[in-house]
């Protein structure tokens, strides 16, 4: 039975893992989810295929995980994942799970937090969101991409190294996020955006982004997301 | 040369790997950090220990790891770590990493909050911490530990299963720490209660928690606790 993929391109672990399956060769089927849709909230999806409600979700055979990381090392071990992208040897390894756990509360969380007040909640959820309320969303998180790129990228290429690896695929995948709100994570910040412009090089990964890319298009054109792409 | 721990007894995660260490008699050097008189944040500390300026932090031979999580996974590889507390069995071990990474955007981060908002603030940056301000970071970390109840506990014994693992260590440490502010995460919850209690019974949980604890009961005693203990 194949390994089975719930996801939805829209949400940032979601791309990560896409990522990571496509260019692993892992055989995978797609179940595509719609977020704006609210599909994960359903019953069904509650009771079928995750109690947490959220993507992504695999389900291996009869075993069904969630948390992109957690799913990652399972499928380290359970699957052929190069050793590229999360290492056997120990030391290596524990450089990209120490950013794995740190983007957790730092780039994971404020750059969702700005995109869900600035983007989100106006759009879906009827919510204002004037400049004030905004500011400091936009201010805490560009400190913390201040941040990222002081104590990630300033001494190595690559997050975990000298090694490009799985914590540069998840670390992209989220940056890339508020650029839908209209916020370019890249001015301003030269390091950050050279390492970007290597990691979107990565095989796939401009494909798994397309969508979200063409959705950042047609914001940055003036026309409202709404409908169904 | 033995394995160094940077840690103060008052942070969660710092608790949390104590008692892992003990509790698996590795061998380690005690690093105690004075959190609250901002010995992490010196340049001695950014330079020598780490460039995050948090803990905890360990130091193996030149070896420098920080985020506990991390640090707990390169211990099971490193040292020896009980089955019991992180699994070898790569869908037991998935389990434990699921919780793991759960936590961070939820029990971790909305019990820090509310304690950062209700009693940190006030306590050592002279902020103000009125009713109103506090209600809205307490009524999300009442959901969350609701939910933390109802996704972790109501169908096993243990987060991770049948099996008590590390990630039972983790959640408890966290889910102490509200009380400093006055909160009792056990009241209207008789599973977590239960629980908790069961996992407070793990050997060294306790005296880990000593120091803690002693400050839980001088602020429930109405003595603010500014002064080193």
């Amino acid at each position: 039975m194949a390994l089975k993929l719930y996801y939805d391109e829209l949400s940032q672990p979601s791309r990560a893992l896409l990522i990571i399956l496509k260019i692993s060769k892992i055989p995978f089927e797609t179940c595509p989810v719609k977020l704006r849709e609210g599909e994960h909230l359903s019953e069904e999806y509650k009771n079928e295929v995750s109690r947490f409600q959220k993507v992504p979700v695999i389900k291996d055979g009869d075993f069904t995980l969630t948390e992109s990381i957690a799913i990652l090392r399972y499928l380290s071990r359970e699957k052929q994942i190069s050793d590229q992208w999360y290492p056997k040897n120990s030391k290596a390894q524990a450089r990209v799970d120490e950013y794995l756990e740190w983007q957790h509360n730092n780039v994971r969380l404020l750059c969702s937090l700005y995109l869900r007040v600035k983007w989100i909640e106006p759009r879906f959820f009827g919510k204002e969101a004037s400049p004030k309320k905004i500011a400091p969303y936009e201010s805490r998180m560009a400190n913390c991409l201040d941040l990222f790129e002081e104590l990630w990228l300033s001494k190595t290429p690559y997050i975990a190294g000298d090694q490009i690896s799985a914590a540069d695929i998840w670390a992209a995948c989220e940056i890339e996020q508020p650029r839908l709100a209209g916020y370019d994570p890249e001015v301003g910040r030269p390091i950050l955006s050279k390492w970007l412009n290597k990691i979107r090089k990565i095989p796939y990964y401009e494909e798994v982004h397309s969508r979200f890319n063409k959705m950042v298009g047609l914001e940055a054109s003036g026309t409202q997301v709404k409908a169904k792409l």
